[in-house]
């Protein structure tokens, strides 16, 4: 057996304290703390700088972060969304030094702008500040820390970009909750009597799977069209409702390949803020092996030998595939299954 | 280790076919077939009729079914919603013969419609016909089968009740491929550029956890105002935006109880279909043990050991607690406790 992974998107470094979200006094205050830290989102990407190596080639970003001096006229503005992400979750609560432990922990804030995105880079003292124009891609830049956080900003931003009405009738919404809620203006609303989803942010679970040949040594990955050239990785699909996630596995992998699958194992799942899918990573052990994709979503798949599956990983003289780069948890899940023996 | 649990509503008997359902011909020829089978749904609940045990206690309902002429003329009315459930899947294909083969399996429809329930109810020739009033005590006497198919049916038409308005922009939409989609009306909208989860149903993922104590003979269970007086089971909570499912359990179970978890396991997972959600069962170890409860969400918490909950499992003397029923997920996690070793 393997330790248990972590997968990119998926580090918490922030303590959420939703019991703090409806504190409007508290949630106010910690604003306007110095140490309270501020994202700037635009167009649902989060201001980073950008470091180049030395070589030209790896490139690093990191966020940038602002103080509340310099971004309160920001949160001034109507266009403007902010929410609450949660305080520093201390890394060594040193309780034998009454002074660290009275002081708060800095909170985190991160806020969506439609400001020209040029002079908002502007208000930066970092070097290469930008906001990325391809999140697939460049929010793979982060270090992990990072990224976690900008796993929960992005998703929830998103929600509110796409959510401002009503779905229940119509009108328009207010924003509550440290940005955790959205409650419906008109007052006759049926979304406004009991507890209902249309208030909440949505996170869309995915099956994402590692097919298996019943000879244990080989497995099955797909390419989509759309990615770069040489590329293969593992299906996926979104969750239907009333159905498990194992079950979700043996659908979409029928729909997408042809191939049945028998057993399916959970591995661990990933935060994928593309708007906000949460990845559930699965080992998913065929029962037949003729492939017969579907076109509309899959350009070709292919049954592939460990060994080649190990030159991939490890970057052999001529692979036969590209895989998919280690932030994204289809690679993780390569990774664990060339990790554990061929007979699950 | 135990085999691998089926929890109720989690039985896929139909092949949800959803290739077919964009294909408008099909599903019209489809609604018209002799075999084809319609469920109706009135304020989210489907017409069972309804057994009593000799003993006039234990109660089972058994879903109606209709054929297209019994229905004809509701499916045509404006406020009438159809879903295109899937065919039943083969259970002994039988390519020896092939008058066999040719024939399509029946397929299956639900429809919600606000007719008068009382008029509704007329049409059926089974006795005791009536749409049960508590969902989460009455769907529960189905058998298997039909609660897999409630659990995707019900899903679904609570999605089109909720979500009949465009969340982006506030128009009305229409529904679409066989019931799995809704589109905004209003050309210029936003999301009708690109793929948009506004479009798609919701599910939103719920972690549901038995907190294993340190000393691995106690677990963790709660009580909320609601539940039957001497009930107690499983914490729970919704999954939030860029969070792992490991992740919120450990926030939950510490939010709720102020108990600390460190490792957790994935054991399965369970539709839930009030109105959508998917219930991921897992196992967590405490790393403290003081209780804190969440006043708001919890009414109790308390630790039970091992012998409490085999007593409660197996109706002792007096148990001391009562457990939830066998269908949900709860129930199950604490069996599957039950079921393995001590040391985790
Ligand atoms: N929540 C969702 N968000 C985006 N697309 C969805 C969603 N649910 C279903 N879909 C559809 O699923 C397609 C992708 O297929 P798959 O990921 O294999 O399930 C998209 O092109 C949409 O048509
Ligand atoms: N998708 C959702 N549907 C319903 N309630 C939600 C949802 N997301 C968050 N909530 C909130 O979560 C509360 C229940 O707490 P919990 O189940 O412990 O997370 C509800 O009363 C709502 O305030
Ligand atoms: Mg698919
Ligand atoms: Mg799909
Ligand atoms: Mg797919
Ligand atoms: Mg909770
Ligand atoms: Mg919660
Ligand atoms: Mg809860
Ligand atoms: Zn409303
Ligand atoms: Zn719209």
């Amino acid at each position: 057996d393997i330790s248990p992974q972590e997968n990119y998107f998926s580090r918490e470094t922030l303590d959420r304290l939703s019991g703090k979200r409806t504190d409007k006094a508290w949630l106010e205050a910690k604003q306007r703390e110095p140490d309270t830290v501020y994202l700037i989102f635009s167009n649902l990407s989060p201001m980073v700088s950008t470091s180049q190596e030395d070589d030209g080639a790896a490139v690093e970003s990191k966020l940038c972060r602002f103080r509340y001096e310099a971004v309160k006229d920001l949160l001034q503005k109507p266009a403007t969304v902010l929410i609450f992400l949660g305080v520093e979750k201390r890394k060594n609560p040193s309780p034998s030094s009454p002074e660290e432990g009275i002081r708060e922990a800095p909170a985190w804030f991160a806020f969506s702008t439609n400001e020209d995105a040029a002079d908002l880079v502007k208000r930066c003292r970092e070097k290469n500040c930008s906001f990325p124009k391809m999140p697939n891609r460049d929010l793979l830049k982060l270090n992990e820390e990072e990224a976690g956080i900008v796993a929960q900003a992005r998703s929830v931003l998103a929600w509110h970009g796409r959510y401002s009405f009503c779905p229940t009738c119509g009108s328009s919404t207010k924003l509550e909750d440290g940005g955790h809620k959205r409650s419906c203006l008109n007052s006759e609303c049926r979304s406004l009597k009991g507890v209902h989803n249309t208030c909440y942010p949505r996170v869309d679970p995915v099956v994402i799977m590692l097919v298996i040949h019943p000879d244990g040594n080989q497995c099955l990955l797909g390419r989509k069209k759309v990615f770069p050239a040489g590329m293969f990785s593992c299906l996926a699909g979104f969750v239907e409702p009333g159905e498990t996630i194992e079950d979700a596995v043996r659908r979409e992998v029928e729909e997408e390949s042809g191939v049945k699958v028998g057993p399916v194992q959970y591995v661990s799942c990933q935060p994928w803020p593309m708007p906000s899918n949460l990845m559930f990573g699965c080992l998913a052990v065929a029962i037949s092996t003729d492939i017969k994709v579907d076109e509309n979503e899959i350009e070709e798949a292919q049954w592939f030998t460990r060994q080649q599956v190990i030159d991939s990983l490890f970057r052999g003289a001529s692979p036969a595939f590209n895989i998919p780069p280690r932030q994204t948890i289809a690679h993780q899940l390569i990774r664990h299954w060339i990790g554990i023996n061929a007979n699950l």
